[in-house]
């Protein structure tokens, strides 16, 4: 029982172990990365089209209630760009952007994913994340950044769009140009360039410097903090917001009301498939990370329970006026970054965010939005990966398909469908590929026992034996296949008295396939030919013997097939009832290369 | 241009080869077949929810048709049980019973399956039907014999019940069963018996008079004839329609009107997804029951140009007044009994159908519907296949599983419910599995080149040396499963130096699993422990080399597990970077049985 419940709650685990020096590690950690993520939370909340308190608050409790139940201890949890395009494209489906209905809409949405994610948890579902592809993820990630950095340039020229997809946003774009708005644009892109340049040449800079490459991680990662500082000192100094410059304005202080989303149920049906949706996404990606960051120290995760913290990690964000949350990239390596040793360094991260919350709210009156949508603009190009699209095409077009396919759909048609499209696109590819297996006639290499490809090896045939390999399980999908290539090799080759299948790759006979063996048997008997396996693994033949098949074979089962070609390659004489377990030789070699 | 139109049309073929003894043999057939199968499209006709004569139509233009496109000689299309069940609660969702919109909505029903059909015949789309698996055609095939047999109680006991599943059909006679008509059951209960007897005692009775398998065929199938004649006559004399006992009527003499259905958008939209599923029971049954004719006498059958003539079939029907029609079970092996030797048999049998309903349709007004239905209870009772579920069951759990599913779904929920569960059902299963691949660790045989699992076999292994066989190609699904295996087998050993990962029933490794290798690899080498593969199959290999993966590899790729397990299985020095080809001999033996 005690176990279990440390299952449940790994933090029983560590904090029995937990001292000052883990302390001290983890406070530093979490100092560093309160100071770097507070304007990504604000940018999200405004990429998500919520006010700027939503990203604070998203950032509290979510990382306190993670720390119960995560494994991961790195992973930070907060607003990420991802799901928060997601959920305003979900959002803006139900409700008027900027009106209470919206707010609402998107605690519902925080609240319906970590019922699904705590739930997926509870049931084991982890694995369920397996069956979406990396092509899939990559280039529904590609998409993503596009959509998000297209979305936001708007910000950046103090112009007005709307759109959930490349199409509509480009269109707006195209229209609003013209209605520029100067002073924006001035605070704005200096402010791209700066990003840029700090995340593209300071690292390189720094690197050439021989600083710890650590030290260079947080330095750039600093980047954002360093432009929102001297951007808020610029438009207050100036009182740029009295000339048109878009700012945050006025926060609340102190802390969220703590209380339960209402919401209607035709609402929560409005929300159910983008809310699950969400969930998977929020899965994969931070479980992905929280696994990457691991390995890097040799430390392990446990999925199904990493589901279990984000799923608490979304609830407490819903009840407390945030907004759908995950494991971030970019604070979650900061984190790393700056040594944080166990989950409490985000629960830290949480309390400061918290304080600050509470206390200075106030400086952030002047922030102007074109910045926070400049830092989200240069953390999202980051997630645009070309490169990856090339390769996974040369390595295999099936996959390279799939990819292009998400990418695309993503693109014009939104987040929904695309990551549905792909993950749809990527299950069928598969079946269709299993659904037509590769197979060889295979021939003796002379002076061996082993047996390869005719086309591919100069090989030993005979004219009264055929030995077909097929490379893949025969399930209901591929039977008819093997049949029909069966019927079309036995008419090529009159003289044909025995028909070998060599099952070295056969990992599992489905009924359907058990059916149409039981089929090619008879038909081959029909034409005097027998039909024999060879090399049938045992699981496999531990089926077989379960069923009738064995049975009605004409022909054997051969442990190797080198056993069934000394017994069969000479036997010319049509097979007779009663021979079974005889051996024939005659008098024709039959042999040729 | 000559041979491609040859490949459309079959008929060009065979024609040129035809004959008077051909002719007389399929003219023979189709005569044979017109009588038998009269009292067959009559009570399909009802079935389905329609006036008798549809079943009449339905069984003239689509026969001809059939035979312009068709391959299979003696598969005779008509209406047929499963297909007309399902017409009847396609359409029985959009329109009243009985009204003039019901007629019109099975039309436009057929119309679209036609559509369907021949769509995927230009698309050469016939593959699609092996993604659904005999355990679930089974189930579905049983589920909807039983429906139809509970269904047509009603006639035979003179009630009036409704409803398209067993819940609501059994409920339905439970509540009638008291208002039973006596005429009817009179004349319905010794037709069911009498076709009873024909089906499973006069076939065995013949056969120990040693009559021809053939003839005894025809005789048993003569049953439905001889009951509607009989009673045809019993009702005609003793006027029992005045008595209350339902008969088909008046059937409208002459050769239906031909001409285009009119639907409404609304209309086809609501019937598209029933259409879609006909299509594909219609396609998947008819070439089935082709494939199984033409093995019989050694003949082909191709299955795109069979969904051409199934096509052509369904919209002929539906130009000329008829409903769904398919490839039907009990009039193929008629003709094919009767020796039907080309398409033309099938054409025939139109033809003459044709000339009855235009001279004869009269002698069908006598004739009570309680012996319809009891024809259609007899025959459809052979489609429940109890056998086949235990056997199933006891073979695979799996497709068990997905059997029991369908057939209950389908006996609850209704027919396009039912087979759409069960395709996604049996997909689904076949996921899973492959998501968790069987793998073994392997040691060797002492003194082969064999290597086997260690929990089944006494094997040599090394402490040293740690070699996996995994039994399934890699791929997205799975790529996380191993590695967590890899992952947890390593720490299992400490004095790990070198993992060999063998693969002879990896069929393929996709882009995802690919990413997973290079991870293992990354991580191995962080501990210290080579990753190696061996037995990698050609194709596998070829698409590897495209890759980066090989120049990454910490270790080397075997052709065989012998020579890796000869290379390495006394190393234990930890590999330094420029070891790669050298060979280490330890003082250490390391073997252990």
């Amino acid at each position: 029982m005690a176990r279990r419940l440390r299952g449940y709650f790994p933090l029983i685990g560590w904090l029995g172990r937990y001292n000052r020096r883990l302390f001290a590690s983890d406070a530093v950690a979490a100092i560093i990365v309160t100071a770097m993520v507070i304007p990504q939370s604000l940018a999200f909340a405004l990429l998500a089209g919520l006010p700027p308190q939503a990203g604070l608050y998203a950032s509290i409790l979510p990382a306190i209630a993670y720390t119960l139940f995560g494994t991961g201890n790195t992973l930070a949890i907060g607003p990420v760009a991802l799901i928060s395009l997601m959920s305003a494209a979900a959002v803006g489906e139900v409700a008027q952007a900027g009106s209470a209905g919206y707010i609402s809409a998107s605690i519902t949405l925080a609240l319906l994913s970590g019922v699904i994610l705590f739930a997926m948890g509870l049931l084991r579902l982890g694995f369920l994340s397996n069956f979406i592809s990396h092509p899939v993820i990559s280039g529904f990630i590609t998409a993503s950044g596009l959509l998000i950095a297209t979305s936001q340039l708007q910000h950046v020229l103090g112009v007005r769009i709307s759109g959930d997809n490349l199409m509509a946003l480009g269109l707006g774009l195209w229209r609003t140009i013209t209605e520029t708005h100067g002073p924006t644009l001035m605070i704005g892109l200096p402010a791209l360039v700066f990003l840029y340049g700090v995340r593209h040449y300071l690292a390189a800079g720094l690197s050439r410097l021989s600083f710890d490459g650590r030290v260079t991680g947080i330095v750039v990662r600093a980047g954002p903090l360093i432009a929102v500082v001297i951007a808020t000192a610029i438009v207050a100094t100036l009182s740029l917001d009295q000339h048109g410059v878009s700012i945050v304005g006025n926060v609340p202080r102190g802390l969220p009301a703590f209380g339960v989303p209402g919401g209607s149920l035709a609402l929560i049906e409005q929300l159910l498939l983008p809310a699950l949706l969400i969930s998977i996404v929020t899965f994969v990606e931070s479980v992905s990370l929280a696994h990457k960051l691991a390995a890097r120290r040799n430390e392990r995760i446990r999925p199904d329970q990493e589901l279990l913290g984000l799923g608490a990690a979304n609830i407490a964000s819903a009840l407390s006026g945030g907004f759908a949350v995950a494991g971030g990239f970019s604070r979650s390596i900061i984190n790393y970054d700056a040594d944080a040793k166990t989950p409490a360094a985000g629960a830290m991260t949480g309390v400061f965010i918290g304080v600050i919350t509470l206390f200075f709210s106030s400086v952030f009156y002047y922030l102007p939005n074109a910045v926070l949508a400049a830092t989200i603009i240069i953390a999202v190009l980051t997630l645009v990966d070309l490169r990856a699209i090339r390769e996974t095409w040369e390595y295999s077009r099936h996959d390279g398909a799939a990819l292009v396919a998400t990418l695309i759909i993503t693109l014009f048609l939104g987040v929904t469908t695309g990551i549905l499209t792909g993950v749809t696109l990527s299950l069928m590819l598969y079946l269709w590929r299993t659904s037509r297996p590769h197979s060889a006639l295979v021939g003796r290499i002379a002076g061996t026992e082993h047996f390869r490809n005719i086309q591919r090896y100069e090989t030993e045939t005979s004219p009264y034996v055929m030995i077909l390999r097929v490379d893949e399980s025969l399930y209901f999908a591929n039977a008819r296949y093997l049949e029909d290539r069966v019927y079309t090799l036995i008419v090529e080759q009159p003289q044909l008295r025995d028909f070998v299948l060599m099952c070295p790759a056969v990992n599992y006979i489905d009924a359907s396939a058990l059916e149409t063996l039981e089929a090619i048997n008879g038909r081959l008997r029909d034409s005097g030919v027998r039909l024999h396996l060879s090399e049938v693994k045992g699981p496999v033949m531990d089926k077989l013997e379960k069923s009738r098949f064995l049975n009605a074979l004409s022909g054997e089962v051969f442990m190797s097939t080198y056993h069934a070609w000394c017994k069969l390659k000479d036997r010319s004489r049509p097979p007779q009832p009663d021979d079974k377990q005889q051996m024939q030789t005659s008098s024709t070699p039959g042999q040729n290369v």
